[in-house]
């Protein structure tokens, strides 16, 4: 590394550090069973996540008010539950079933690559996920963060200036000593932008084993690491 | 108990579970030591915190604009300086002496305490104390808190109904499925307003062994405790 070592380290969450596709199909398909329904629960899963984009530019545009991702989630559920087949749900069926973005599991390097990050770093959430989201999450999980820091905490989505502004802001940093972790290319981008360093992880699961996401090294990305432990060595922790 | 089990548990800091009075004297004896100086500690101690509320009410009213705590201890710092015979004091050592609110020594029993709790309950602080702060205190001492919540997370400090009711807002709790935990019964009393549940922990030696704070029962209150095992024992945690 050509730079300082970042103080602290910001992780992308949904993909980057847990496996939100995976987690759906498999809890969905165990929902299902219980239930006697046949659903195409990875059509679900990448349904669901595609409309949340375009359910959060709503909220940009002021054509919606603030609103957490949770009632982001449900509103997009209630959009995709006929195509699904599943209109019959009951109302404690689909409350259940819109947290099952609370109860999504790790990468399975996560929980270990995270402990050794959390030795040298001050190591946090940065996520569109709310706050409670995250809480519940973490505490599942045993993801060890130092400190949660979601969009609700700005009232601003990423990837707005002010989220990963206000990371370093919040924790007494400069940009620069702050590093953006994320699967995700466009979110590394707009930290950079606002002078956050870049730590770019390969997940090329995230969008299921047919998928073919970038893997590739880009310019102005500081780190590209395989996975959390990966990046746990070339951060020297 | 006659009440259900709060879901969360959100704790004031200063006091309730660090040290702040014996750790800054103890730092500053080893400091002072360092650089032959001699100094009132336990006095510097004292009027520090003692200028803390005034410091808020100044904030509160509008004459100051919003500020985060390491600010106002500074400012607080600044005024005392002379008064313990400290005003050669170079500005890295003014910059160290302010942070020794970030290095605060939990009580003996609070780790193990809020350990065993975190079992059951969601654990986070609400402190006036700010975010960067309750992140490194926290990483330093081992506090495994879930969440880190701060008056700087609301922009309002305690006992401003808008922390109270935030905390509770932010986990997406009713107020009354969420307990504040204090050793001030003031914060307490705030907190029960906003339709909070309430423990009060005993921490007879907050303002040093010549003390005598007060140590009563009194109505309103859900529990009280003689420190975080006691409360883990009482709660069934």
């Amino acid at each position: 590394m050509t730079f300082p070592h970042p103080r602290a380290l910001a992780f992308d969450v949904f993909g980057t550090v847990v496996d939100w596709r995976g987690s759906i199909i498999r809890e969905g398909e165990a929902f299902g069973h219980e239930r006697g329904l046949k659903v195409d629960w990875a059509g679900l899963a990448d349904a669901w996540r595609a409309g949340y984009q375009p359910a959060m530019a709503r909220v940009r545009s002021g054509e919606l008010p603030w609103i957490r991702i949770d009632d982001l989630h449900r509103m997009i559920l209630e959009s995709l539950l006929p195509r699904f087949g599943l209109s019959a749900l009951s109302e404690p069926d689909r409350v259940h079933l819109n947290r099952v973005w609370h109860r999504l599991d790790p990468w399975p390097d996560t929980v270990e690559g995270l402990s050794r990050l959390k030795r040298r770093h001050v190591i946090v959430t940065l996520s569109n996920g709310n706050v409670s989201l995250l809480t519940a999450m973490a505490k599942r999980a045993g993801l060890p963060w130092d400190c949660i820091f979601s969009a609700e905490t700005f009232h601003h989505y990423k990837p707005d200036p002010e989220t990963y502004l206000g990371v370093a802001s919040l924790l007494d940093l400069a940009p620069a000593e702050v590093m953006m972790v994320a699967a995700h290319k466009d979110d590394l981008r707009s930290a950079r932008r606002c002078g956050l360093r870049t730590a770019f992880v390969r997940r090329p699961l995230e969008f299921g084993p047919g998928s073919n996401p970038d893997r590739e090294p880009e310019e102005g990305l500081d780190v590209v690491a395989d996975d959390f432990l990966d990046l746990a060595r070339q951060l020297g922790a």
